[in-house]
């Protein structure tokens, strides 16, 4: 079972309970209406009709048309059924449940009878299925497609999507596994699915193909030159091959950096560390360590952003971390917190969680328009109207979300990850539940006999209750059940609180409550309860950088919790002759209904007075005192085109 | 008379004298075995040999090679020949004349009978002469042939290469006027060049057919779209047109800014200014005075670089100028300072020469190393080994210089321009002569019937003395005597101080000096010489940024008359955790043997103290005291690999 926490957790309440109604309501009916054409004004994505097209042409039709869009066009389609898989959980809609299933039907129309899937192929290159691993994206669009076939039938108990999607893996089985073709997948993604199809059949060959594509990447560098030698087409006209691009530039193990396209490189991670825990191989876990190490330590952006230009949606060298040219895309952050997630499986250091959560509340939340009707793929952390979205080496860094896009990778990988919050807020090992991130819900597992209400305004208020009671089960008390209560204590949290009658202990950036005397209890009321109380005591923080780093010396940054803040011009007028005062402390201010509800920050800062025009001068600008105003990063973008700052410099 | 000043001229010493040594006993001898083939250990580059192969070819011998190297080989053979022309002016050298007389034999083998010469075509593609104005640079090198016969001519009197490129130019009229072959060159030079030969020849056909090139450019924006669609071959694979990388999305004198490659530029508005002067073109002059502002008061580098990004070696938009991955081609910096010196020729503002020097002392110098060994062609504001040189974003930001390149504008392009160092310095209108840069250096123009002596150990010193006396000439006292000097007062000289006997005025960033007392005077010694002294008192001076350029924001740099300043790792340790005081006065030290010479500059400032290697942290780290050592930015990068910065941040 992969998504325990998604069908026992129902979030009740304060911030992600909003967000979670904007998916329901807003994100899934509008990429929904975006796979099958039916929104006005923007162009076709055709991602449904090539299933459509696909199944017609199986069946022996001669009407159909030919595929249309990127050629990894149906993994929106899959992102969208997995996202509204998840949302099924806990806001059942019938309808929806219906026209999921409608949309399976068409896909189960389009797949060939081996079992293959993929409508590019079928409709464009019938004969040249697997030959350009390095471009095509078939085992990607696989991975997506195994993906969801496990939501909507851990989440729904069908098993129409999911039968699907185990005839596609074992197609993929037979031909790389038993008929040992060479090769594994240009753009990872198919591992993790993998693992998590082994995870929901039970049945270990789709771990060992998993294992196959990890064990077989970079052996031979040269692999897809010599694929793209045999072959007479390209994707996209010519093509060069960068193995580093691909992350086969060396075996797996043997990578000690971060190297090429970082949502390619997040989930190749991400399988990894899933393989790793599932097979104990200390060797595998020792690169995902090196690896991670090497991302949050020298190539991570402070708002969790991964991947620093768009040459390639790239990695580059270490501390080169530009604020204004940087890519930053939302899929990678979202891959990152997948990577964090399957290393706590591994280690129980609350830095994973620390920085899952990074990753989550400033870029993967920045992705979206606070109404979830406009998406950022390039997350930039300065930007400037006039340069960022026109200068040519600024083209990708927009200073406004814009529309729907042709290649519609990150919405609904927004859409997927909110929807299934539950999932990176839980984690359960052996009898000791961790709760990684604090959401307003409540938690019934009764399997493991327990039921815990879990309070909190967070992640604008530090206070954070947990009330948890034994559940009804035949399990209560017995093996199974939960001993542990692990929550997270983060590492910023210097003056974090807690209040409990049990045995508490701190380890590793965890706060471990015992839960015996919870379990111990008899059915008398006294005992059956217990109650926890954390103040992660939230303070407005100051963050500096390395000074490897060019683009931030002398230069400060402000956070609370887990918030990185920005100043935006809306706030503050112009923003680039605006500095922050050494000393200043900053402070937070109650609630404002603006932007969604946020806590706006105040600090001390001077600004440069310059007169007239010129370019360079030498009469020094005098300084003015001021007070600037800062935003959470997450909420920019949200009050038109405006001067956006994360990093300000210091007087 | 192009160059009336290469032959008047003699650099008596100080700072140029060391310059044109280097260039004289350096440059143009290891430029000449460069071209030649005749350096170990470097790739050949061919140049000398496709004169030869050439030359074969059209002699109808069929033991010719192919052309070999990039399309515009040829041009580096002539900008050493135009380079190795004015040398000869005050170097006389009778084996560099030899040789020169040699190549000059070769070309002229290399001409076909029709005038036409350019081996690429000769060699590769002659049935497809003219067919590729966009990308083959045929009108390029012809330019720079045209330069060349122009400098050798005016220099030595000798008309060897002059009638080639007068028979060249004929040929190109004789295609473009009286065939009207439709186009206008790829790559803008041609257009000063033909300028030059029509004041040389007394020839106005030359002036005309410039004139037409200047005219028709931009007035159909698709012209090379066309002309690509009728042709069957590009020179780099595909090719896409970009009219405002190539200067034609308008007509010339609609465009208001800046646009695409930097050099193309800056070689097409020096040709537009050098027209309006001729023909008294108000309109043509009003656009090049809206391109200049648009460059130096929204798109220049505080060292006279231009052009911002590596993505077509152009200009980007208004403000972006950042430091770390600039263009900032040396080759574009000269072209600033030809389009500087045309512009005073229409307009007599000290800001020309200012605008001239700036990019003369910094970008233009830095661009070569100080033993005039190696060359730079991106000048980069801020160096960070490890990332420069090194991150996609920054491969073309060298930290160090390289060795000669297969592409090789650059180096010849300084060489030319420090022999002719004279006709930047000086500029006779009528009857007042302008003394526009400061060198030391004898002038004796007799049929204008003065002799002058100039010392100064400027740039580093500010006091400048000019021993004015007649000269012997039938002209002397005469119309054509020079009856004024007018001597640049460079804006930021506020406490500048002068002395002569004679009447002063100042105007517009000039100081005119009055010589009628020495042009009246009987032969009697007394009044026969005059005296000026001028003390510029150069002090160190900060200079700040617009805030709206994002990369300077908090940041100062330095500067000592017309040098900016930069920091070194060298002299600093790690820089990127040093702020200056924002209350520091700069001071200037005495002369230091090192780096050829220099004043180093020291500014009080403060160093960030972190412990231990985190990317993120958040104990404010402590400020230590510390003292920064500045040197001229022309001198960085001669002491090994390390950190570089000139826009510092202030504390």
């Amino acid at each position: 079972m992969n998504n325990l926490f998604i069908n026992s957790v129902e979030v009740t309440g304060g911030f992600w309970k909003k967000y979670q109604k904007i998916t329901v309501e807003n994100i899934i009916p509008y990429q929904e209406k975006a796979i099958k054409d039916q929104i006005e004004g923007i162009e076709p994505s055709h991602a449904v009709d090539n299933f459509i097209n696909a199944g017609k042409k199986l069946a022996g039709a001669k009407d159909y048309a030919d595929f249309y869009g990127m050629v990894f066009q149906d993994s929106d389609v899959a992102k969208w059924l997995e996202a509204a898989s998840f949302s099924l959980a806990k806001y059942p809609d019938e309808k929806l449940s219906a026209r999921i299933d409608e949309l399976v039907e068409l896909v189960s129309k389009a797949q060939e009878s081996d079992g293959y899937l993929d409508t590019y192929f079928t409709l464009k290159r019938p004969d040249q299925k697997w030959k350009n691993l390095h471009d095509a994206h078939e085992l990607y669009c696989a991975g997506h497609f195994i993906e969801a076939g496990v939501a909507h039938y851990e989440v729904t108990g069908k098993t129409n999507l999911f039968k699907i999607v185990c005839k596609l893996a074992d197609c993929i089985y037979e031909h790389f596994i038993t008929q040992k073709h060479e090769g594994y997948p240009g753009h990872p993604e198919i591992e993790l699915a993998l693992l998590k199809l082994a995870r929901s059949t039970g049945n270990a060959k789709y771990a060992e193909l998993a294992k196959h594509f990890i064990d077989v990447r970079g052996v031979d560098p040269e692999f897809y030159n010599k694929e793209m030698q045999s072959r007479s087409w390209n994707v996209w006209g010519s093509e060069s091959v960068n193995p580093s691009y691909h992350q086969c530039h060396k075996p797996v193990r043997e990578q000690t950096t971060a190297e090429g396209h970082a949502v390619r490189a997040g989930y190749l991670f991400t399988a990894m560390a899933d393989l790793a825990f599932e097979t104990k191989d200390t060797e595998l876990f020792a690169a995902c360590k090196r690896l991670w190490q090497n991302i949050t330590q020298k190539r991570m952006y402070v708002t969790g952003g991964i991947g620093s230009t768009n040459q390639g949606e790239a990695f580059t060298v270490d501390y080169d971390l530009p604020n204004d040219t940087t890519y930053s895309e939302t899929c990678a952050a979202i891959s990152l917190m997948m990577f964090a997630r399957q290393m706590l499986r591994n280690e129980k250091l609350g830095e994973y969680g620390d920085i899952m959560e990074q990753a989550l509340y400033n870029t993967v939340l920045a992705g979206m328009q606070l109404d979830g009707r406009r998406f950022f793929y390039v997350n930039p952390l300065e930007a400037v109207p006039g340069i960022s979205g026109v200068a040519v080496t600024h083209r990708h860094d927009l200073p406004e979300r814009p529309g729907w896009y042709g290649c519609a990778c990150c919405p609904p990988n927004v859409a997927r990850t909110i929807s299934d919050i539950a999932d990176y807020a839980w984690q359960l090992d052996g009898s000791t539940l961790f709760c990684v991130l604090f959401i307003d819900n409540k938690l019934e597992l009764p399997d493991y006999g327990i039921k815990i209400t879990e309070k909190t305004e967070y992640p604008y208020d530090g206070r954070i209750t947990f009330e948890l009671e034994k559940a009804d089960s035949a399990n209560a008390g017995s093996a199974a059940a939960v001993e542990t209560l692990a929550v997270r204590l983060p590492h910023w949290a210097k003056g974090a609180k807690w209040q409990a009658e049990c045995g508490v202990r701190v380890k590793d950036g965890f706060i471990y409550f015992d839960l015996s005397k919870l379990n111990g209890a008899t059915t008398a009321k006294q005992a059956a309860k217990l109650a926890i109380e954390i103040d992660l005591h939230l303070e407005p923080r100051k963050i500096w950088c390395n000074s490897s780093v060019p683009a931030n010396s002398g230069k400060v940054c402000f956070a609370f919790g887990p918030l990185i803040y920005c100043a935006e011009e809306a706030d503050n007028g112009k923003l680039l002759d605006l500095f922050v005062q050494r000393n200043a402390i900053p402070v937070v201010q109650p609630f404002a209904e603006e932007l969604g509800g946020i806590r706006k920050m105040q600090v001390a800062a001077v600004r440069a007075l310059h007169k007239g025009g010129a370019l360079y001068f030498e009469d020094e600008p005098q300084l003015e005192k001021a007070e600037m105003t800062l935003i959470p990063y997450y909420a920019w973008a949200n009050r038109g085109l405006n001067q956006m700052r994360v990093w300000l410099p210091q007087c």
